[in-house]
């Protein structure tokens, strides 16, 4: 197959983002391995074709290529440099796939540690939710060294609809997805916000979807959330803990800029308020419930 | 001509949104009378083929349909009912179509004042810009009742691309503005946040601009402003001070409701910040430059 590495590729992470990653490679035809704390998600791996390893130290010695697909700076520590850790086995010249939404400080400095231990790396966050995954139709927010790029050309093709190149420097990526993420949990906030002024002033909520939707109002997650409110499905997608943990990423890096963000500020306030009353793993839409005496939808069919 | 109202219709507030709906009534055929303290929008007026007048008095007779079209409530007060106001002149079963931006209350009151006297009235806050109002496709959210509407169809026609109807209570039209420009005026400010962290963290802002508005972190203000600050071009399209207006108009309709917004609040203090350093009268995206130390892009060419 064209463009495909000489080993396998290695998925560390098999959550709904993860195990999407995976059923695509396989899709494309790659040799897939995959390591997860969870069995169902191995099992899962499995009954799709792939290769289940017990932890990332099993995935170092047969990868080219390591994608991680886990959810904090803390676990990305833990699967690459923990007592159970993919780097001490990983190659020379493999390719780290770093996907977890980090500080770019942390994304810069980790480029770094692995570059001494001649492993290379590309600093890539990933957008795009669950679905996307799924498809092989992920956002890709890439930056790192031309010679990282090129080994990893087949694996990007497969499991992303679009990747950015940013630049030579790790940290680029992380940068640019910081960004988004700070746009994305204001907008979430800013969603809960005009659906609860609309309901306690009695607006109808269908018609305001409708409108604003057409409107200079509209964002991305005015459109993708604002239905699971007016239908009462906070089912998770994604949660409202991703935003607690995004939001802080978003003010470290204002506070190292000196920079101060106040509706960052005021919306990592709201879903830590929304955690802290207990729906910290609701839909990131359940933000809304911190509002007091807002009649909110119920489920349909109740 | 079909729909045609059996007199003229009237246009109070010849800025850059009255001027362009009298424009497109005048465009569809309709005998299309002015009037604006400014002499140069009558003379431009006049020069479209349309009928300057001195003050809203003078219009009353002569109009069965009156749009107005000025920027706030003291406005839309003096033009009605002040000393040269057109309420006294307008003739029973009139209708007011009133556009500007006021608290849902008052447009309730408005209402019933003018049914008092034989005027019916169309709540019909407007949105899309000055080039929509000029290309006669502005977005309107309208409420009133039926016998109000009747005689309007062919000036909505004329002047808006897309009319809501969102019920017979007047109100309902100013409740969904004032949500939108709560949507709207966050929006904004979250790009400023957004594009300052940017400049700070020395990311390429064409490349920003180019990833954001293809992902999750998309607003419809994002795509529009974020070009004027990378341009540096601040020319007034919209003005920082009307979302100091728009936002305050939030916050009193969510303390009537008894509602917390603390991100309306805090991009109400954004754009409260950057008019009180001078800013007022510039692009709303100015609101960006409330930051200290962002070396924000220069005019192109400079």
């Amino acid at each position: 197959m064209p463009g495909a590495p000489e080993r396998a590729v290695g998925v560390i992470g098999l959550g709904a983002m993860g195990l999407g990653v995976a059923r695509s490679l396989l899709r494309a035809g790659f040799e897939t391995l995959g390591c997860d704390v969870r069995p169902e998600a191995l099992a899962a791996l499995e009954s799709d074709g792939g290769t289940g390893c017990a932890d990332p130290a099993a995935l170092g010695p047969r990868c080219g290529i390591l994608i991680v697909l886990v959810v904090n700076q803390a676990q990305v520590e833990e699967v690459l440099f923990g007592p159970s850790g993919a780097v001490p086995t990983l190659g020379r010249g493999s390719v780290v796939i770093a996907c977890a939404t980090v500080p770019p400080s942390y994304a810069a400095a980790l480029g770094g540690r692995l570059r001494e231990r001649g492993i290379l790396m590309l600093d890539a966050p990933v957008s795009g939710g669950a679905a996307k995954a799924a498809s092989g139709r992920m956002t890709m927010m890439t930056s790192g060294p031309p010679e990282a790029y090129a080994p990893c050309e087949g694996v990007l093709g497969a499991v992303a609809g679009h990747v950015y190149r940013l630049g030579p420097g790790h940290g680029l990526g992380s940068q640019v997805k910081v960004i988004n993420q700070l746009l994305a949990g204001v907008h979430i906030a800013a969603m809960a916000e005009a659906l609860a002024l609309g309901i306690r002033q009695g607006v109808d909520l269908d018609a305001l979807y409708e409108v604003i939707t057409h409107s200079a109002g509209n964002s991305w997650m005015f459109e993708n959330r604002a239905p699971h409110v007016l239908a009462g499905d906070y089912t998770s997608l994604s949660a409202v803990d991703l935003f607690v943990k995004d939001l802080g990423i978003v003010l470290d890096a204002a506070r190292e800029a000196g920079l101060p963000l106040t509706l960052s500020a005021a919306a990592h306030r709201m879903f830590l308020k929304a955690s802290g009353e207990g729906h910290g793993r609701e839909d990131d839409s359940a933000v809304i419930k911190v509002f007091p005496g807002v009649d909110l939808p119920g489920p349909k069919g109740t």
